[in-house]
């Protein structure tokens, strides 16, 4: 067993979903928070879960560099060691390699690479990149994949999508022969009992640049392999969004409908709300949380920018139709003259914010599926209410 | 009405006491944790109330400059502006505008001094600082004085002490006419009824160095003017920590017994309990915030230093006898790795945990002082059940 996934709903394109971990339920669509060195920057674990979110990200890369694979594992994992007792989900490691060294090295055999921290030179393959994940120990982990720059000839593209489909096997191949590594498994372990027999679920990265052809080859062979579930990599590299949408929409088209569609690095709340509209089922983005600590909070009523000082005297709440802790207490000018001190509190206070606004308009998309409307942001109690 | 305080307990000098204010009640003795600029650096309002704080210290001297005394009056004051419904006590000025400030020009009428933060140029006179007292709300405000720097001739510290004397009468004549300028009793204010007809309460500030007498003849000559509570100021300035002690005993012995005695500026968790134990009732210090963002922890077992390799691997929570929300989630190593990481959650926590030891080490001092047991650091189940 390693997770599950059952669609309860659809409505056009959308899908509503239940996608069963070892370590819980994940409604979808669903918007994944980015804990990139297993901390969600500012926000402890508690208000995580007092916020709803039932599937954090991890960086691989980043976990790898620090604290280190070997020490998480001798942890117990990820979960233990971040006190984070609900799904988490780590991607591959390639998207970070792609976009922190310009130095790096790809060869058929994997990617010589420069730590950003310390320039120290390090060398991943799929297979140490399985063992990375294997030792973390989410419930979900990403096949190592070779982010293609853009723009690139079409010949590029095809070799860098062919060489992330023979990566994903050797993926695959290491995981089916290790996935029983994962550090709940230890016998020393006092995680609660019925995580025994669980295991991780790997998921198949397509990739094929923004040539739809080779977006729909990368998916067809990719499921030749067969995951559990498959990601849209490779975007959000620089290309225009109608670019992205337009990428994302054709190869939807030739993932199997009864598996999860993760698409990775995306997006506003626009945006999300469109993807989850068009049929993804799980998205991930570092907008919502660096944005906050840059004072940029979304809102029902739009973007706010709480350095301006208009606000500087401004009673009301940052967003009035929002529940989070921060709409319920502090005022837009107590915000603003947080972020203007530079204390440390702006930063929390956005980033909760924030996330609260991502997660509650998931659930809005959700519900939108189940009843049958329009999934759009801000549908309103009128259009909720319609037949 | 402003503040009323009884004493409930006595156990040799130390006394057991409850201090009602306008926000509420405060049981003493008390450590009141900073909260510079309207923020307790990096920690929310909901946990401080959640950790059992009863009373925050705002800086008079960092309101004034940023976000401005004006702008805080016209949000309704300090409680409203950060949405903190307890007690709140604000200094006056004076210990910031000596300790950050090198150029700073004394004479009869106030302070010339400049703003750290950009060069500005400001005057704080004790009518203008017991204006921006007034304005920030406080229920608790401090007479404007001159923090007399060590070393110095008796000459000068006597000098010193008379000027503080004198702009403590003026701080009163100031304060009394215009006390019910506060501005909860805005006629627009939508603060709880309940405060109508409260008022601020003004404690005067006992200086003269390190000489016992000029100590002495301060605190006879303030108790004059007539205070509702009287603080030590001018101590922790570079002058040994037994000589702090001998000042701070010999002064204690001239305030009245029946007013709220407030230590400012210190200290250790040894050093607050050891105050207590000598009769101080309030006490406020930046150590355990400011250690914390250094990662230097206090717990039962003495100080740790987090940031140390040894804790890497350690999976112990930082002090298995504290019941903080941190000792109850995270394991040494995770906030090791925070540290070492540089997560803003670093700070988070470790100023959460700090500030609960601090709070939980007045509140064992209390119950010492209730039950008639030693005041001492940890006196441990044995000594409390001890008749």
């Amino acid at each position: 067993m390693s997770i599950s996934f059952e669609i309860e709903a659809t409505n056009g394109c959308a899908r509503l979903g239940r996608l069963k971990t070892p370590h819980g339920l994940v409604e979808t669509p669903v918007f994944m928070p980015v804990g990139t060195v297993a901390s969600v920057k500012g926000v402890s674990q508690d208000i995580l879960e007092e916020l709803g979110v039932q599937i954090l990200l991890g960086n691989t890369y980043h976990l790898y560099l620090r604290p280190g694979v070997e020490r998480v594992r001798q942890l117990g994992g990820l979960h233990r060691f971040m006190a984070w007792p609900r799904a988490i989900l780590t991607d591959s490691g390639g998207f970070q390699v792609f976009s922190l060294n310009e130095l790096r090295q790809v060869s058929e055999e994997g990617v010589k690479f420069r730590s950003h921290l310390d320039g120290s030179s390090h060398f991943f393959t799929p297979e140490s990149a399985m063992e990375a994940q294997i030792g973390l120990g989410a419930d979900i982990i990403m096949a190592f994949d070779e982010c293609t720059e853009h723009p690139a000839d079409r010949e590029r593209v095809r070799q860098s999508m062919e060489l992330t489909l023979r990566w994903a096997e050797r993926s695959k191949k290491y995981f089916e022969g290790h996935k029983n590594e994962v550090p709940w498994s230890r016998p020393s372990s006092v995680v609660d009992r019925r995580l025994e027999d669980q295991l991780q679920a790997l998921f198949g990265i397509v990739q094929g640049g923004m040539d739809l052809a080779l977006r729909k080859e990368s998916a067809e062979r990719l499921i030749e392999i067969e995951f559990p579930g498959y990601a849209i990599g490779g975007l959000s590299v620089g290309e225009p969004r109608a670019l992205t949408r337009a990428v994302v929409e054709a190869t939807l088209e030739h993932l199997p409908s009864d598996k999860p569609r993760y698409l990775m690095g995306v997006g506003t709340p626009e945006e999300i709300v469109e993807y989850a509209g068009m049929g993804v089922d799980m998205m991930d983005c570092v907008l919502p949380t660096r944005a906050a600590r840059h004072g940029l909070l979304f809102t029902s009523g739009g973007r706010v920018s709480i350095k301006q000082a208009r606000y500087a005297g401004d009673e009301a709440p940052l967003d009035a139709n929002c529940g989070c802790r921060v709409c319920q207490s502090y005022s837009r000018a107590y915000l603003r003259h947080l972020y203007a001190a530079n204390e440390v509190l702006a930063q929390v206070l956005n980033t909760v914010h924030n996330l609260s606004f991502y997660l509650d308009t998931m659930r809005a998309v959700r519900h939108s599926i189940a009843l049958g409307n329009k999934v759009q942001l801000f549908p309103g109690e009128q259009s909720l209410a319609e037949p």
